[in-house]
């Protein structure tokens, strides 16, 4: 088979050519992740020109990489930030995105959360159900302030992705139904402690179909036409996020397209448009690169093991997750291998019955599509330090987070 | 339904009253790991007696739980260390255990850190491909030493348990064949740079039937014979670990049928048996202590939104595993619920449907059997400080670990 792989690496990664990438690893070792600070923006731009017909805010989601640096870089092109932690939070005030361009969704928010949210003057909490509803509007009386509101809407509609990041059905954790929504609105209102100026719905994430989307923006467009009736004042239509990009062959959806679909659900409506896309934006401008420790077979199969692990990259092993994999070398010849790493578990795996070429020693592998979810979830599994990250912008590389050595991994320990 | 669950706190892990519970959380909060020091004592002691008729030696494997208090307990207990990276070998090391208690396992071991086993004189390096018994020659030859070897030889037997963490067949990445095996001990014993000392079998974690072990054993033993017979002078047999525990209703390896099952394999073999239990010594030792936020109904499904996340015990994702959730709260009428995290994904939760009392903001679950891969698996996704860790012994509570705070998160990151 031939390593038609390799080619495809510029075309996928932007900026991020074999000698940049060869260059970060002289400089900073493997395992790395590397991200593309150029293509950040290209993809930041589609977006916002999409909607550019109206008023809108793009969010960027935290979760998906919160590297400060990244950050930085997305204030630079005016980008707001969707928060689902305090930590996330300050994270976005630290790289300079102001407060009004803040919002703070997720399901289970503790009181000093709230509290700090409150004080820090976000732009609005996405509420999750009435119990959270209630929390926010005792927390805002207690520090004598109206807490800006907007509610998170289930519209019980199938995404039609994998279970685990599919959110908009209402056997998920979730949001809230249209009639429970309504009924927290109207309490909203006639609350002093309460201002509702939003209406929120996030269907799921990596979504490759349109059509749930349109279904979803239409089904809560009409519940905002009917809170307007009721003189509550919607003045944000958060659509969420959750835009997939392609990791293997996938189809995705045109940010055209997308906007288009929104506007006709809206028309009539005199909405900001609050968009919060996340792996959108990140997802295919980060490789992880490891280098090739051994290759061994054991009964005829084929193992390619290299320095990094489920600890780094843990989507295949959590989610069964594809990630292409291009060695940086220019055999032609390949054959099928699993790539695993050093880690004691048959699921640490970063790829499973991959085409390459005949590996050696010291050869790097970069993994696509791992700018998103990547660093974000790794963790220390095995006493392992969490990787460098490093962005390359122009063609210059730059380190925006040091690797974790031994002394920090245990700093916070009392023998 | 009656809430049963709670009467079994006390007895699923030993020292760990709720009074005991309730004053870790108000002085350190929640989310929280608490360890009981007494139980793992009490486990320690237990494998320790049921090989007390042969010269043998504990390796505790560090991945369970690497605490580096947890590590100095077990040192005083004089127990020894099985590593899967430098980092693990570093902790065991700070905490005490000597260098030639220590064994290096692992499928992927990095020049430097097989460099640093070699310096630091360990017992021996647990190789697991033909490949890696080359490196390893290459390195100590490179330092003018000898590095003690043992080879870890993959019995082909179906562990019978999760597919992630079985590793003794041979489509899986560990090990080698018997006939490899034979091979690379014959390679060993004819160079410089070689010593090879034991032999290793690990067949999976969580291990719940004695005859797999039993059959695995018997071919290793058998082996062993033959290496004999090549004046390859075997000195360690090492049986690996995987032993285990009751999460429900699991039945258990009783130890002392355990060795005795080791014993019979091996009569007429002068070795020193090595024995690594991981999950077995802590997995019912610890505790995870979480507060409820809210609860909520989805159509008609109960939600308990609790402050502890995926991100600070990602079994129930990642395995699907199940672990017993109690209230610290004495009603008795109970309902099913999931208790899920504020992770903004469904695949975080802790438990599904299981049967607890209606709960309020700021009650407190206890999720049990969380002693073991539960800390040493946790992140920061969602920007979430990692949980603060407690030691229970004799009834004093001691923090081991300090809460993660927000400059702890950023503080390698340059903006």
């Amino acid at each position: 088979m031939k390593n038609t792989n390799a080619k495809n690496l510029p075309r996928l990664n932007g900026n991020l050519e074999p000698q940049i990438l060869k260059e970060a690893i002289k400089q900073f070792k493997t395992p790395l992740f590397v991200y593309d600070l150029d293509r950040i923006t290209k993809r930041y731009n589609e977006l916002k020109e999409a909607f550019g017909g109206r008023k809108n805010l793009i969010c960027y989601a935290l979760k998906a990489n919160s590297n400060l640096n990244i950050l930085k870089h997305l204030h630079s092109l005016e980008s707001g930030a969707d928060c689902v932690s305090l930590g996330e939070i300050k994270r976005a005030l630290k790289a300079g995105i102001p407060s009004y361009k803040i919002i703070y969704s997720g399901v289970g928010k503790q009181d000093l959360e709230i509290q700090e949210a409150i004080n820090l003057g976000i732009l609005f909490i996405n509420v999750e159900s009435f119990e959270e509803l209630l929390r926010i509007e005792l927390i805002a009386k207690q520090l004598n302030k109206t807490a800006r509101i907007s509610i998170r809407v289930n519209p019980n509609i199938d995404p039609q992705t994998h279970p685990y990041i599919s959110t908009g059905l209402q056997e998920n954790k979730f949001g809230v139904s249209i009639e429970d929504a309504k009924a927290m609105y109207i309490h909203s209102k006639n609350s002093q402690s309460l201002e509702p100026i939003g209406i929120h719905f996030h269907i799921g994430s990596q979504l490759t179909k349109l059509q749930p989307i349109e279904e979803s923006a239409r089904k809560i467009a009409s519940l905002t036409h009917s809170l307007i009736a009721l003189k509550i004042d919607i003045k944000f239509f958060d659509i969420g996020g959750g835009l997939g990009i392609t990791y293997n062959d996938e189809e995705t959806i045109n940010p055209y397209d997308y906007a288009q679909a929104i506007l006709d659900s809206i028309r009539g409506l005199d909405v900001t448009i609050i968009c919060e896309p996340g792996r959108y934006i990140v997802g295919n401008s980060g490789v992880f690169l490891t280098q090739v420790l051994y290759e061994k077979n054991n009964s005829n199969k084929r193992f390619t093991i290299v320095d990094g692990a489920m600890n780094d990259l843990i989507r295949p092993s959590l989610y069964n997750a594809y990630h292409k994999v291009v060695a940086l070398k220019d055999l032609e010849e390949t054959s099928a291998t699993d790539v695993v790493g050093p880690v004691c578990e048959s699921g640490d795996y970063l790829a499973k019955n991959v085409l390459l070429p005949k590996l050696e020693h010291g050869d790097i592998l970069a993994i696509l599509s791992a700018g998103a979810y990547g660093f974000s979830m790794s963790s220390n599994y095995n006493t392992r330090g969490r990787c460098a990250e490093i962005a390359v912008k122009n063609g210059e590389i730059k380190l925006i987070r040091k690797r974790e050595n031994f002394e920090d991994l245990i700093r916070l320990e009392e023998i």
